[in-house]
């Protein structure tokens, strides 16, 4: 029933166990979902109330806790076997008088590891400031240390299984960008054009279908592209404007993260026509240079260098990792492509790099989606690269 | 530029002025995307990142802070002035060395007020263990108090023109829940049915668009009925199956959910068609027995007691508060229909009721939003209440 192999999940722990033991933590506590995904398979909407995986050294198999009702989708996706999924009762939910993390105390004192040092992820979405209160008070005698990003860091390196996901994750961008290039046209309504990429991320290919992706289709237009995570209105898409398209497509909980620049109308304006073309062959460029070995911080430069000849201004940030995720964002909080990230690129790692040149009143940006190969690398998904004009 | 009026902002700020006094808390960080919102008008995917709105009874408007580059966007949407928006610098972000509530700790304290005693919201989706401990660690001589849900307790009753929306967003789920129904077949894939869900949720009417609501669509079939929060599949949808359908509409960030069962086959078993019934007529019963007045508990009641007639299990929570929400859930975490709940139901008091009764290996739900009127209540989609039979 899982997704991947029972012994792709026990390598995954094994990983997490040695950087477990690195970081002196006995009983890590993971809440993220994207991290509960990775260790069991476990794959649901479920993470608006609390649950986590139990990694504890003296385990072979991990625990997962959460809400009852959401035991049966557990046992539906993950490779734990019934004993080690365990479901808190309905009285916890939304209450001051206990709260779901006293549970989790209350399962691991039972367990023996009440004096243990527990690692728990001080930065994760769904791990709030209360949930790291209560389990502190049901676990008195516990020392606490910080595992935030712990399995971020695992996830890092993707196998062959993770990949060919990011792969068809990559053949639904194609389709999700090139729909969102179709539908606009001046006079068509921001609120429809977004429907549509909606249903081609849904949808998917004749093959396999999509899944939602981490953060919604961000299509702005006009004064709004400086803004950039306002969502879609009302309001008809204008001619004579640009359109940033920053979407994905998402398959099984991987993504291939896409953005283009759009001109709808027949003239863009020559200043905007020679930034496409010098942000786009820094983007050649960029991607042709990266190699295993090389440092994380050094794929930047390239960018840099390139972009200062023609007399423009560098960015810091222009990639991430990114994979497996939930909502609200599918990049991996790990290594960037930035300025002092020292992180050697291996092989499987995965990132999104993003170009975005933006000047006063105009902007152009281009992305790809793209794994460390073992030569160079390799892009998930084949839209050209270029300002795609609408006349 | 804002979507209500100044007039109602502040409004909503006297308001929670008046609860932040009687909790004895002087300066609020309110991280709840939805609060955010309701306090200012900021309206962005932008809670990736930690961001807040800090209310305090010494100023007369509330300061917005969050990342340098959704400064535009909180101009955008707030009907604060420059001066209260606020934006952290980019190296805040992602890293160990400072956290952006060392900035928000610090905006505080410069403001004079680093000894106050100020209410945090503990168990807030967004608020993160560590933003608790940054916060703490930059206002070493505050008191810091649980201000958890006290603006979901503001927010509960609905002003005219939140109403308003939450009739449009009705709209659109009249829209929703059609289209599904019309998509279901069996053959079809589950991924292209919910493709057609979310077209027609964002795409909305030719009138006014669409929203993203704050949980996915739930469409599950056959064994996947008893684990409600698994999302789609890439199979088809198969002939003789139940379907549930927990759907919804959004409408500027305000909710309508809608949940129906369907059965795709000429013959439903007569249980089920008999479970459809007595659910309905149980829907319908205690829809009819709203008044304010009344309290929450009292709500249930009605339900039980009807079903109870007929020897079946009560359901212990039959609804909730819900309205202006972010992902991950749209429920607003207050007010609820069931045992104990003290509320007293006041016009414009907006919830969702969800009957689901589960038997062994079959099901049916069916449920309305609806608002508190002045004598009753007022549904805000209008789809028959039934078992959809599609033959």
């Amino acid at each position: 029933m899982t997704l991947f192999k029972k012994s792709e999940y026990l390598e995954r722990l094994d990983k997490t166990k040695a950087r477990m033991t690195e970081a002196g933590i006995d009983v890590l506590v993971a809440s993220d979902p994207a991290n509960m995904n990775y260790l069991t398979g476990y794959d649901g909407w479920s993470f608006y109330v609390p649950q986590c995986v139990v990694v504890s050294l003296d385990a072979d198999t991990p625990l997962w806790i959460g809400r009852r009702m959401d035991v049966a989708g557990a046992r539906h996706t993950t490779f734990l076997p019934d004993s080690q999924i365990i479901g808190y009762p309905e009285n916890y939910i939304q209450t001051l008088a206990r709260h779901p993390m006293n549970y989790v105390g209350d399962m691991i004192a039972d367990r023996g590891w009440g004096r243990k040092t527990v690692g728990v992820e001080m930065d994760a979405y769904y791990f709030t400031a209360r949930a790291y209160a209560e389990l502190q008070k049901s676990l008195p005698d516990s020392r606490f240390a910080n595992a935030d990003l712990l399995v971020n860091w695992v996830r890092l390196v993707k196998s062959e299984a993770e990949i060919a996901l990011m792969r068809e994750a990559g053949q639904i961008a194609n389709r999700v960008m090139t729909t969102a290039i179709d539908r606009l046209e001046p006079g068509v309504r921001e609120c429809d054009a977004v429907a549509a990429v909606y249903q081609a991320q849904v949808s998917g290919t004749e093959e396999f279908g999509g899944d939602y992706p981490a953060i919604v289709p961000m299509m702005p237009t006009g004064e709004k592209t400086s803004a950039p995570h306002l969502t879609w209105t009302d309001a008809p898409y204008e001619s004579e404007q640009m359109v940033n398209l920053e979407l994905a497509a998402c398959r099984h909980r991987y993504h291939c993260p896409i953005a283009r620049t759009a001109y709808l109308g027949k003239n863009p304006p020559a200043k905007l026509v020679e930034l496409a073309a010098h942000t786009v062959e820094g983007l050649n460029l960029t991607l042709a240079a990266i190699k295993p070995g090389m440092r994380a911080e050094a794929v930047e430069r390239v960018w840099r260098k390139h972009i200062a000849k023609v007399g423009l201004e560098k960015e810091s940030r222009i990639g991430y990792a990114m994979g497996l995720n939930y909502p609200p964002d599918w990049g991996e909080h790990t290594a960037s492509l930035r300025p002092g990230d020292q992180t050697i690129l291996a092989p499987n790692m995965t990132f999104h790099m993003i170009l975005g040149m933006w000047m006063d009143n105009y902007g152009f940006e281009c992305s790809e989606s793209f794994r460390v190969s073992e030569n160079g690398c390799e892009t998930f998904a084949e839209v050209p690269r270029k300002l795609f004009v609408k006349p």
